[in-house]
């Protein structure tokens, strides 16, 4: 029998840092403390009001009246994952827009089910040009024309509106991604006219990770139900997930119930404070970052009308060492940001104002710490990044 | 703009449950605490170290030195979903074994997936016949033989040691469902030689469910290594999701933080007790269990030899109304314990002893309060239920 000496463990400590990377972000010790309630079943009549109230809770957070509205039992890309697999059937043509990880990850995808790809790509950095969106989709019978709201590889907002058109008059389902920008800026899901739409817990909704709430309005649901396929994947077959978080009941997988505690609470902490008065200050704390960091001499990636709110990518200046920076950071302030990813690993530092981590002190704390840091590594900084900032907060 | 009240939504309270039905299971509070630690960052020192502790607690559980060893970031079903979708390709010969509700599961999988399926059936509340897998996979080239150890819908224990000889005979991958019984009794992966096995971890690991152990050993790693295919999930994709778990590091998805946490503490809980502690204690409690149930008059639904300890099914008696008694038994008492599935619904009681919810004064007081409600019921019990019970316990 192999053996293990249970006191090599210790007890879970991992102190608390400011998490201002691109995910997860820092949580609510509200949403800890209903994270921790005692374990129920998962056909516990209370467990199925907890259920009814977060979809009722994720329908205002994505401004629809979809029925199918709930949380997916696995991350993000798990929710990326449940779009495609139930939407798209093999030999489908689907049009992606690629201009960092994400969409690239939903290109992956698209080819794993055997759709028929069409890639739409922009230089990482930019947004997707409509036009170009236009000629793809042109001549072709698109089933899903898909792309990411907020890129989080680099920190561009795609303009959503124009390509809604577009694949309204294509007949095309439009797909999107607001991994990142769910609950840090507008996603007005029927208004815009989305038909499937997947999100994350651990950005701007600051829960833990592991749930990836979506959305599916009624054509969606209608293709769902006209597939003549059955969905690749048994564990995100909406058909049956929503047999069980619809009025049926019925038993599909054990859901992750204290997660779906976390997610509630942290969902009821947004109704509390009000989508704009949320959005709004996503905008502030992101103009006054950006002011920070500009005064201090460092350059923003993304062009000023292509920027979120909540994930700030900054160029890393020529000569500084990016992993020591970060680990300065993590060490000396408890401060995570995040590295670049793909085409800007080494490039770029990503820096998330998110959710509960989105706030005036920890701006300032961002822009304290790493003034100091870059002094040390010789690079100059101006002498008025705290007054940038605090221009922005006393306008407001 | 559509608005919400959010003061229509109160505090998380779920009041405290004895979980006694198939999983989820009592979660100890150290696990509640546990899980509610500040969230840090998926790529964080302090986390890749509890990741890197968590996979040598699960080989311990597990009893294997195979290197791929980790939970998959979804519930149980995930794990059986990424060992088929990992191991299979289209057109593979896939043997599955069905007695219940999990094999049927694992066969649906397969079809989905185009793996060429082969079942061997067996009715539920039976084991499978070895004989009926060796005609079975003869004169095929089986890629997979595949079996649920503890078939959760019935309460049958399947041995594995003949199939796993067979498979390995056969030059097939031995793939084996652990949910419900890795925790509570022997589930010695290398000795048996098991090549791939999931779990989940709301049964007798007594943590919320949210994440499935697998382990995939040498033979299934080269299979993985070796696909012409890609593997039709993203998420589940093992080549991808071992380069995080494994030594780069690399980044997949956002592993669910919190819930590593919680499995940590939950399996940290397993070696302090020790596993053959942890399997006798199911077993006695078991036995106690089963002689209180018989010395009502009621009867088990699976043969003495066939009888999981973790997962007890009860024949409810003629004229007893099944919801009416679970109601009773969670509206009175507090405790909740499982109506019967698939062809088991309406006919049997499945009553779970897992874990932390595995002991003496749980088994007590199930007894005492079924007792009662089925006297209520019409049902005339034997005077000597209890003392059955504590002659189990006197013994021991």
């Amino acid at each position: 029998m192999k053996t293990i000496d249970p006191n090599r463990f210790r007890d879970i400590d991992p102190g608390q840092r400011v998490l201002m990377g691109p995910g997860p972000s820092d949580v609510s010790p509200r949403v800890l403390q209903a994270m921790s309630a005692p374990c129920i079943g998962h056909l516990d009549p209370y467990f199925l009001s907890a259920m009814d109230e977060t979809q009722q809770l994720l329908r205002y957070l994505f401004q629809t009246d979809n029925r199918l509205t709930i949380p997916v039992s696995g991350t993000g890309s798990a929710g990326m994952e449940t779009c495609f697999v139930n939407l798209v059937e093999p030999g489908d043509e689907v049009v992606v827009c690629v201009n960092g990880v994400f969409g690239t990850r939903m290109a992956d995808i698209v080819g794993r089910i055997g759709g028929k790809l069409t890639r739409v790509d922009a230089p990482w950095g930019r947004t997707i040009d409509p036009e170009d969106v236009r000629k793809a989709v042109e001549g072709k019978k698109v089933k899903v024309l898909a792309v990411v709201h907020a890129e989080t590889s680099t920190g561009v907002c795609q303009p959503l509106d124009d390509l809604a058109a577009i694949a309204r008059d294509a007949g095309a389902l439009f797909l999107v991604d607001t991994v990142t920008s769910l609950g840090g800026m507008e996603v007005d899901v029927d208004r815009i006219g989305i038909d499937a739409v997947y999100s994350g817990t651990q950005k701007c909704l600051s829960c833990p990770p592991g749930l990836s709430p979506i959305s599916l309005g009624p054509a969606a649901v209608e293709t769902l139900t006209n597939r003549k396929t059955p969905v690749v994947s048994w564990y995100l077959d909406m058909g049956m997930v929503a047999d069980y978080w619809g009025g049926n009941r019925k038993y599909h997988h054990t859901a992750p119930i204290n997660m779906v505690f976390a997610l509630r609470e942290a969902l009821r902490i947004i109704a509390e404070e009000g989508l704009e008065a949320r959005h709004d200050r996503h905008l502030l704390n992101h103009r006054a970052l950006v002011a920070g960091v500009e005064a201090m001499g460092l350059e923003m990636v993304v062009a000023k009308s292509d920027r979120l709110p909540m994930l700030n990518t900054i160029r890393i200046p020529a000569g500084v060492n990016d992993a020591k920076v970060r680990g300065a950071l993590l060490k000396d302030f408890g401060i995570e940001i995040g590295g670049g990813l793909g085409d800007f690993a080494g490039k770029a530092w990503r820096v998330g104002i998110m959710g509960h981590a989105c706030r005036r002190r920890n701006v300032v704390l961002f822009l304290s710490a790493i003034q100091t840091i870059l002094k040390a590594e010789g690079f100059a900084a101006g002498p008025d990044v705290l007054e940038a900032a605090a221009a922005i907060y006393d306008e407001a």
